[in-house]
């Protein structure tokens, strides 16, 4: 029997990085859009996620939070859909999904909040170094490349693909040629221009 | 022809995580112990590790960087030592694989460094929230649990156990009950203690 696929989201979230993951797997899928101050931090959604936010997929009785992790477990639990890499790129693969999440992340919302990590102590604690060396280091990769592991667009790329595309939107992190390149063909991906449009109607819906 | 494992390391880094993750997987490796101002910002280890950090692993042509994508890859790369999950608890897996790496490090070296994220805005776009909800979330996990994922140890553990290890060591993190227990059993792996032996040598090399 087909476990049910439940999305919980904010149209203005990162739940939408999600919302195409889940274009890009074709399977269906049902969307509760939760609102910040109340239903997010209400006690039945606190169950599912203690963190209060969003978002978070349910499938069958397992519920999974975090974003990265969202998108890499539906590439293993959908293996039709090849957004799983094989074996031999899954070292790739995981590298730049926890580089983005652990690195590229707080170094971009930290240097927009003005925290700037001055000390080799805190650089190394912090595992990101300085905001430049971690996009620097980010470009450097995508440079010959059209996909973050081996020669397919994976489950990494939606969320590589959705930090470099957010960062530059909101001009967060530098507009670097070699982010322009990458995420430019993701965008003509019917996946992604589905989501787009259910992520829009919702903002609708919303206002 | 089996593939060689190196370990790009220093005994005090998260390098040791990997380490103890090595012993676990029983397969042979060699050590290479870097100098935090000298071989870790050579040329020669830049070409694996832009970011200039460690642990890098290198398995055959394969290079990791991010030491919870290596243990994640270290897990699927050798099934046989079981620290990969069945499917049915991958959702689990890598929920508290990105929750430690993208919320538990950022909120505790953040609360370390005296970042405290006041506004609702900021809590959001940093994705942990609060260093308390952060702490809170995993002991409320961990209450009734062994392992984070499944009924099994695997490869997050190795991640979760070290960094709340190394966070109550160092006085970073409260002292829960909860990661107490949660952490105490894995002390007793005869993986974590041959990790903790080669580490001690390492160490007294360096002197």
């Amino acid at each position: 029997m087909t476990k049910e696929l439940i999305l919980y989201t904010h149209p203005q979230s990162r739940g939408a990085i999600v919302q195409w993951m889940l274009e890009e797997i074709g399977q269906p899928y049902s969307v509760h859009v939760l609102d910040y101050s109340s239903t997010m931090k209400a006690p039945e959604y606190l169950a599912l996620n203690p963190m209060g936010k969003v978002p978070a997929l349910k499938h069958g009785d397992v519920v999974v939070t975090e974003t990265a992790a969202i998108c890499a477990y539906l590439a293993d639990a959908f293996p039709q859909a090849e957004l799983a890499p094989a074996l031999e790129d899954r070292g790739e693969y995981y590298r730049w999904l926890f580089f983005a999440a652990g690195c590229g992340e707080p170094a971009m919302f930290d240097h927009a909040a003005g925290w700037i990590p001055e000390t080799d102590e805190l650089q190394s604690s912090l595992g990101y170094g300085t905001f430049e060396k971690t996009f620097d280091t980010l470009a450097s990769w995508l440079a010959d490349r059209s996909y973050v592991a081996g020669d397919r667009f994976t489950a990494a790329d939606v969320y590589v693909g959705s930090l470099l595309r957010f960062g530059m939107d909101f001009n967060l992190i530098p507009r670097k040629p070699e982010f322009e390149a990458y995420v430019a063909p993701f965008l003509e991906r019917p996946a992604r221009q589905q989501a787009d449009a259910k992520i829009q109607a919702l903002m609708e819906e919303e206002a």
